[in-house]
């Protein structure tokens, strides 16, 4: 008998149940092909299919024009940041980022490293990163401004994107793409691993602009360059066959069964307020973040001690909710709750809390 | 109803139906979790089991003592091109390169682009890569000997590998890895997209031995040094958590069900030889390689004419034989008989042959 638990990690995350389903259900035989998708060529018309397929939900949920590229990579958004300055950097010209925290600082470490005139423009690094900065400076030289849209370890996250003063922005969105309408229009580069909001681990979306493909060094190495992404509709080499098909079921979900992104938003609306308005109505947990700051997809609390905090995730285990426990380096409780945690999972988790404060506060 | 075809692709290629099986059992529930294993965190002590016991069991099956590292990369063979000389150049050395055909002749030009000297110390390409060079001269001075153990396209394999004189072999074994037996002292690295023998897309096996990490140069991008996967066990990020999962039942279906590599190298040999002894004892096909260099794992023929090609190729499938289409860049047929085909297969593939050519020869 198949018991599933509501699943709050932080990524890989949990997924559709009727995704999954649908993933069982063809494992031996996908589409009448006589094989499993996993052993279908990436050059056969039944993945061909699947290519095109979750290429043109991408554009729609997203609202890209024929500007934009969808481009399947490999190596998560940490390959992206190197990639992003090997690509996108231009003789002579800084490149401006955001520090929002771990994720934001690695990106700037792996630019420092080719040696780049990197300027953190902003950073909330002074106040341990618990909120997003309000103004990002430009002086219009960059080559890019480089954002972290959601950190998943302090829980914040930029509900509105800066005006970058027609610099492009390059934006690592891995933990809240197709959560949420946004316009397209000033970012140059977007990048997300999939398994947080968009499928499982093994793939990674990049999204890149036209004028962007200008700055792509031919002398760079082929399988680290977009121009080959683009070139060869990311199948220079066999790509990751079985993670696109389920970022393709997944993108289809939230097309066809959810309805789309301001559907979708709405949903993830309504789940974050179900917990921060508990959170902001009473005194045993503490939310992390600043409030404008706030992620709607982490939610990162804490407790009156380590102790209880440890007790907290043993026994929301125990009542079917799991991956509750905050990012190692950070420690605390975090309840990700992504597109497909559905909105019964966080109304459990507020009624446990509830009953946990009772009994322990 | 389930049908299931015989499956020749050559990779994404065909998987142990028992392993198909076995993921799709577990599908919404991996042991015991209440989650797929695709919503499973990579932190987790579920998914460091998989981890920890694939990696053992590749151990174990390529019999590899401690100097060796087993590594879980992505971007397929195509980024260990670049990642290769990135990692294993040494400053005022050249880098040896034996070139059978279109992945080492794609490794070579990945060097180039780094400005190494390399050196093609053998090649087939004269007589259209039919087949495998029976010396390679060494000098002694390279920083490394590349070898492709597998060519899929022509058809050709090392049957026995190299001398290389004491100069660490660095060999890419994407197409015939686990299907044979091997002493791996000779390789400094070893490397393989999983998706013919090992699995699916999306995960890059990498075994590299202990002395090749002091080459590894300081600046590379973290992602792109060896170093990095083997400091931080393959989780630096987020690993390919799925395509790792079904490496790990691979090598498992290997070990326990068919018995160990011995046992399917003698699998191998006897499916190889079925084909082979009935292409040799006829004049309508014709294999494309030279016999003492065929490969054991993609069987390359042709017919008389291109269009009893096509016609072979239309009714193999209608008879359910898939995927014996040759590459698009040589044409004609080929049979792919990685590990998980299995004999019937291939005497299902001998005996349409042999009907074939009756009626059209």
């Amino acid at each position: 008998m198949t018991q599933r638990i509501y699943n709050f990690n932080a990524g890989p995350a949990a997924l559709p149940l009727p995704v999954l389903e649908h993933i069982q259900e063809e494992m031996l035989d996908f589409r009448g092909s006589g094989m499993s998708i996993l052993e279908v060529s990436h050059r056969s018309k039944w993945f061909e299919d699947v290519l095109d397929d979750t290429t043109a939900r991408i554009k729609r949920l997203l609202k890209l024009d024929d500007r934009y590229h969808v481009l399947f990579l490999q190596g998560g958004a940490s390959m992206q940041f190197c990639m992003v300055p090997m690509n996108l950097a231009v003789a002579g010209k800084p490149v401006d980022y955001v520090d929002t925290g771990t994720w934001s600082t690695k990106a700037i470490k792996e630019a420092r490293i080719q040696g780049l005139d990197v300027r953190v423009v902003a950073s909330s690094q002074e106040k341990e990163f618990t909120y997003i900065p309000k103004e990002v400076p430009s002086d219009g030289k960059a080559a890019y401004l480089h954002l972290t849209s959601n950190n998943t370890i302090r829980g914040t996250q930029w509900r509105l994107f800066p005006d970058s003063a027609g610099i492009p922005i390059v934006c690592d969105m891995s933990s809240d793409i197709f959560s949420r309408i946004f316009d397209p229009a000033p970012f140059g580069l977007i990048y997300a691993g999939a398994q947080k909001n968009a499928g499982p681990a093994g793939v990674t979306l990049v999204i890149v602009r036209d004028d962007m493909l200008e700055r792509v060094p031919a002398t760079l190495p082929t399988m680290l360059k977009y121009t080959t992404y683009v070139e060869k509709k990311s199948m220079f080499n066999t790509p990751p066959t079985f993670a696109i098909y389920v970022m393709g079921l997944v993108t289809q979900w939230i097309e066809e069964t959810v309805g789309g992104i301001e559907k979708m938003e709405g949903v993830n609306n309504r789940k974050a307020a179900l917990l921060y308005d508990y959170l902001d109505s009473q005194n045993f947990y503490r939310g992390t973040a600043m409030p404008d700051s706030r992620s709607f997809m982490n939610v990162t609390f804490r407790l009156p001690t380590e102790e209880l905090e440890q007790k907290f995730i043993k026994e929301s285990l125990a009542s079917g909710l799991g991956g509750l426990k905050g990012h190692r380096s950070v420690g605390g409780c975090r309840a990700s709750i992504y597109n497909a945690v559905p909105t019964e999972a966080v109304q459990a988790l507020v009624d446990f809390m509830k009953e946990f404060a009772r009994k322990n506060g």
